[in-house]
């Protein structure tokens, strides 16, 4: 099964366009997880356990990981062959924003499809077509391709003028027409951007965007359903990480957890009906 | 001292603008060195063993490590620790090409400057200045920021034209800008692009640029010297990685490397008499 069934299938099953960012930070987590030898994990698995029934995706971020070294490396794995071996048919986004020359990019393909075993890599797109086929030619997985960022400096070169279009909106056009050829591309679109995003969904009618941007950056649900969601009321993976996982910095953070990630899941499910 | 100025004395006691790449492959490396416990450490320690008074710095490309999980992530950590003991004046430069939002970069500037203790990283410019404040604040450190890749399909995106202005044009300038601001810029310019260079030289005539793309990829040597070097006849730091790691795959491979790099160091002080 590719990506894009996985996906639709766990989005029918939870009923649930909610993404969860698994974005363990030593300076956030609990004190009775950071007594634990595998504190990164022991966190990640109590969210996963909490909040499985709820969402259509866990999106691990890379930098989290690698900021504690080689041991934050073994329990992203860990925390990935937890979900694969619990909850086998939720998908797996590794955040990575990973792009390099063609060689390169063959092993960061590597570390994110054979190391790891994620579903789908976020990838950057500044150096153009190359950089990308090593994980486009990965037709199972999904290839979640940048477009829109949702910090407030995207605009400084998306929003350039190309003749008569923006920077996003050409890089969305490539993403579309690499789609055409692999048929597993997504793109990322800021949920800060409810204004772009609808503009790339009147260019993407059926494609799946990934929304980062609810929550702490300070995306609106409404406008960002409203301008995103496709006319089948799905295609939308709202991402959110911060809001919920550290909705509580007591012993009951997974608890707190799940009542955020189910608010926000069925805040989501208003606008789907 | 800063990675400037680190880098400025190891260009003047070795003579060398070469920086090689330690991107080690296992599918390329000898059989001496795959039967060893840490492979990918124990052909770095040899190659750096055998070129240390031939370069301005060692380039590990993070990817490579990344590919064997955390046990290839132990071994970048060893191989910088390597370094950082026996040859303290030569710089490292960890090759990530990352990017993310700021609350996220923050994340990968620990990961390069607090865990591997890098002296420089490679950063990618898609997503704009918040997301390379996080790197930029880090002033002892190189912020190495893409502006012309060394890959084919670079033109797919950087060679858009803005007004007047191609983007790999309006990207240098604002890296030139930042770097007027935190002093701690370079900028990556492939060696496959000699006329880029060229133009990219007359707008930051002082700014130090790491030019990939010599060797398999092709770029030329006399070429690139002549758009690139500043009026000292310094100011790039040439890299190449495979055409002297692999210039052997025989156990006299850290031999032929010192033969290769040796070559080229002295090639490229050819030009700059």
């Amino acid at each position: 099964m590719n990506f894009r069934q996985k996906l639709e299938n766990i989005i029918n099953k939870n009923n649930s366009l909610l993404c969860i960012g698994l974005d363990p930070d030593p300076a956030k987590l609990p004190d009775s997880i950071l007594e634990k030898n595998e504190p990164l994990f022991e966190f990640n698995k109590a969210i996963i356990d909490a909040t499985y029934n709820l969402v259509c995706a866990y999106k691990p971020n890379s930098a989290f990981y690698e900021a504690q070294g080689a041991k934050g490396i073994e329990q992203l794995k860990k925390t990935i062959d937890y979900i694969k071996k619990q909850f086998p048919d939720i998908p797996v986004i590794l955040d990575a924003k990973r792009g390099d020359i063609a060689s390169t990019s063959e092993h960061y393909a590597k570390f994110a499809f054979d190391y790891l075993n994620a579903d789908a890599i976020t990838v950057n797109p500044y150096l153009g077509l190359d950089a990308i086929e090593p994980f486009l030619k990965r037709t199972d997985k999904g290839i979640i391709i940048l477009c829109r960022t949702s910090n407030p400096s995207a605009k400084d070169f998306q929003d350039l003028t190309i003749g008569n279009e923006l920077l996003y909106i050409i890089v969305a056009k490539k993403i579309i027409e690499w789609n055409n050829t692999h048929n597993n591309c997504l793109m990322v679109i800021g949920a800060t951007y409810p204004k772009e995003l609808k503009i790339i969904r009147a260019l993407a009618p059926k494609m799946f965007f990934l929304v980062p941007g609810i929550g702490v950056q300070g995306g609106d649900l409404e406008q960002t359903l409203s301008a995103g969601l496709r006319t089948d009321k799905s295609g939308l993976i709202i991402h959110t990480s911060r809001s919920i996982i550290y909705a509580s910095s007591g012993t009951n953070f997974a608890q707190k957890a799940k009542e955020e990630a189910l608010k926000l899941r069925n805040q989501i499910n208003l606008y789907r009906k």
